[in-house]
């Protein structure tokens, strides 16, 4: 007898989030799709809004009603902003719905680790979470470095995309203790899909071109995530300053992690450190000393490439992650937790070769 | 009893259409890959040459001499300039190997035909055939014109990428006669990747910027391919002005086309034309009328998309075709021929959404 | 004595069109600025909006109350769209001030003219002029076709951007007779920057990036502006098929012009016709035949490139215009144009190299 | 009587740099151009190798025989690679002939200061000075810092283009004293036209797009130069560590840079003592509070914009400096100081407004 496949519900199906985790889940061969929502943009096929997918998935937009938000489904996925989910999980959980979520709601395991996101998202600054309750059995969905808090779990926060690159590009060095936690500098470069579908005057192509641009210096949310995360996997209070900038590409992270060694330190033995760390992880690659093709090499693909340095005159770390930002840093990463989630094997649906050039 | 694979060999393995093939066949359920060969970069990798491969094909790349080529392999695929396969054809041939060749050598039935082509194409100009004899058993490997001729075949001659978009653009308006065949322009845009991997100072970055530039006017091979397909195709002599355009974008292609229509023609007549010329072709998209997103909608694909128009004060026709150059204008193409030239089914390994955005 | 200084107010001075204006007119030794209007975006310097001109123009923007345009002022740019200026001008002549207008409002000479016009452009479709009495003693502000409508004038229409390259790459052929003036296609590609400062979907950076989109196809007013003037200018009613399209650029515009030529003609007569026609012009350049380098070599310049090919296996004649768009196609031109309104010397402050690589 | 100009010989005119110069002095008022020299591309015009500069600049390019080099001149700029000033320096300044060079050869002020270059110059590495008893007397071209090093000087050294925006946002800071000058990490992101004109695999087109690469990872040369520099400017040894990035984008420079403050400090003050430091440089902007718009609004320019941040969580400064790298980067610095070396106003010819977008 056929097995039966996991039915998933994608609420805010209009945006890069929801484009994303659609295209997940089109081909995937344990999971379907059961509903597509959305608060506006309704009523229509998905491939009038995103022409790509026409004959991949023309399944029509329907209104994120409460009542419609798990039904007939076994996971909902929100692609919403913060604070949608938390107004859900409460009774999709009763309900034995599992719920896998984009934003900040559900990335923290105490209420006072949210209070200090929240502080820093300015969408939801000084606002208390809706259940706090849920904090503690949620899982936070990087799982190379917790993957147990996912598996099986019935509710998961998907990371924000910058703390994917920096958790993974610091953990290994922070674990072993080889660097000071307090010396931290994350210089960040992102492609402008990260700021959602949603057009505004930083996004505007002819703004962008031949340009770079820092925001939100020493302020983003993100850095709040990646510090608080990698302080509980290292065991270490991690203070690190994070500047993002805008590039003028669509889709990519590359991180640049600069941290003060504890001692003198030979580049090959940092190279030892960081494959033996990520030699079982089916997603990140250690790239060979003097390789760092920067996010091209990840383009479209589930990869996190980690490459590391040692400036030996100041006995510095130089570490640099690369990721695609809408699938490592998003959907991806999402059927990567799903998957755990559900006891699915953690690839499946995952082995595409990155685009290039 | 597993059914036996087909073993491929890939000449040119290290340039851009070495890899297209390579990405395609890594995969594939019923071809792999028996070797990479090529002329320089050899004895290391080709993830070496190719970072974004490693962990899916590490294989190492061998000298492409004489005696090597067709060994152990069912099918030899050549992704190599003019002028290197048909030096190699005849024993190939003989000895039981199929062909697919990505240069203009085996693109045409006729030494006349492939005269035509040859004083156009620089790199070949006023050089004979060395096989004459083979060209009248070659496919022309657009299956979407000329299945019959691929489908079982032993030698392939592989599109060129403008010539596929044209094509594809103007076969059916052609068949069904409602254009004049002597009155057609097309106005090509290209990424950048179609010049393949090695480095030009038309193809450096700073000066690609913020520029489009118009080469070859009038004067691209690929123009006399297409007039020659076409008109074997339509049954009529088919004369077209083409002016390709170099575009600030790493892959796709994006032809308009304009044609006089005989006579006053409803835009929804020739919609539909399109549409019932295409309902079969997996491959091929005709995009609802007044919809034409551009190669980015088709971008990491196999597909065509197809866009029509009608300008009813000149009475002219407007097609818009949009292929990624180096999947529907390459390797895509090159594995649906392959499919179909090993009997398997002609979608396999071909099924990828595109990546967006 | 030192001589007195134009003064000129810009309406509009925080769109893409008044900064243009704003930058010719900050150092120009005849003409000041008196004010900088606008509707949203007031009350503080222009070098909010705009970092680059810190320091070279901190003047606050003023609100565009109807009573303050044209106080103090010899002449009012109106960087507006459509339908601004017509409210405007009749009080502006009357008061004895000048008035150059970048919209559609006053670029033809005749009520029938403008009605056609008005049809093709989606804002002010099946609305009437609201001043035709002024259409007759308006200029049409391309001095290389109409010089003498543009010197000395009070009212003078600045050109649409893709109208100045059609019209200048297709009047020579046009005057000589030399090509069938029903028989001509033009295939425009565009940066972003030509759509404006207000972001949306189309202009979206992820949505442009790795793409070619062609738009209006057949139905762009541009097209019929420029086919009117060619007409009167050439004698002959010009029918032409317009496609533009989006190029991932920011500025620069480059037109590939088709025409059918009446007989047979080398290409060093077309090109010789072209260096004639052109001998005199300032800001026009003929390239050498076979030399078409595209907009990047008139980047941030006043420059028209024209470049000039035959298709003789067709006996098509193949024009290539480059312009930058923000400049000929719109503020450098309108200073041209102010230059000969107000008697001062037509090349005075449009002198700047073009900006490469 | 009208004064005489001063002639400039620009050798090596044929690269970006050469091209950068030439632009810089077409319509200098007291300099003019008496031979553009080039060891490759000779006798054709200029504007030939760049069609920008048709109609601006036409001269013929002359081969750079040695003894042509410094004939008819008052000063020669070398636009060339390492090495080739220091082989004519000594002859030209005995004939009287002023030297002002774009290469490391002269940056330096002590043979040990070179040599600490010359190791990590991958061109140079291992090979000794020519003559280094020039160095003492040359001066170092940032006249930001060291203004009198330059005015009057007979022989200077142009900076390295990363080395100004390192050293413009670095030292004010420094000189103050309000940061630990061993714990400097600068991240740098350049256009791609910094690596010069000739092509190569890593500034392919295809290869850039969609991309961010850090390269000579704490190995670049213009971090030595910077940080000697900036250590005898503020007379401490400075330690920092360099990290280069190419990224997507044809000119201009963005640096981010971190440093420690020796205590808490509050973002006013540290802009106060920017806003000080730079009040009567012509051609640095102290940006305010809060803002920093990257690259893009100095591009075209001569400016060197400058915005300061703090985290004040980690104690840490953050600066942004932001150059065009062919024009402050290089050939405007290298007006600047072709101004300062003849007696000339310094900004004369340096006036241009950004272009934007």
């Amino acid at each position: 007898m056929a097995k039966r496949r996991f039915k998933a519900q994608i609420v805010g199906a209009t945006g890069y989030g929801g484009l994303g985790m659609t295209e997940q889940l089109v081909r995937h061969p344990e999971i379907e799709i059961s509903a597509l929502l959305a608060k506006t943009d309704t009523g229509r096929p998905i491939s009038d809004f995103f022409p790509h997918l026409r004959g991949f998935c023309d399944r029509v937009v329907e209104e994120a009603l409460d009542e419609r938000v798990g039904q007939d489904a076994d996971v909902v996925v929100f692609c919403t902003p913060d604070r949608v989910s938390m107004q859900h999980a409460p009774r999709l959980l009763k309900e034995g719905v599992r719920v896998l979520d984009f934003s900040g709601d559900f990335r923290f395991r105490s209420p006072e680790e949210y209070e200090r996101y929240a502080q820093r998202q300015p969408s939801v600054k000084g606002q208390p979470h809706l259940c706090p309750e849920l904090l503690p059995e949620s899982g936070y969905g990087v799982p190379g470095l917790f993957r147990c808090e996912v598996a099986g779990a019935a509710l998961v926060g998907n990371p924000g995309c910058f703390s994917v690159a920096i958790e993974l590009g610091l953990a290994p060095a922070l674990r072993a203790g080889i660097v000071d936690p307090r010396s931290i500098v994350v210089d960040g470069k992102a492609g402008v899909s990260g700021a959602g579908k949603k057009p505004a005057p930083a996004y505007h192509f002819p703004e962008r071109v031949e340009n770079v641009t820092p925001y939100r210096v020493a302020a983003h949310q993100h850095a709040v995530e990646a510090a608080q995360h990698l302080g509980r996997y290292a065991g270490s209070r991690v203070g690190l300053t994070f500047v993002p900038h805008l590039v003028p590409i669509s889709r990519g992270i590359e991180c640049t992690i600069y941290a003060q060694l504890l001692e003198p330190t030979r580049a090959e033995r940092v190279h030892e450190l960081y494959c033996e760390a990520y030699a079982s992880e089916p997603f990140v690659r250690v790239l060979p000393l003097g390789v760092s093709p920067g996010p091209k090499a990840v383009h479209g693909s589930n990869l996190c490439d980690v490459s590391t340095f040692v400036d030996f005159e100041n006995d510095r770390l130089v570490v640099v992650s690369s990721i695609d930002n809408l699938l490592k840093g998003q959907a991806g990463m999402a059927l990567q937790n799903l998957n755990l989630m559900l006891g699915i094997e953690e690839t499946c649906g995952l082995e595409r070769i990155p685009v290039y050039p």
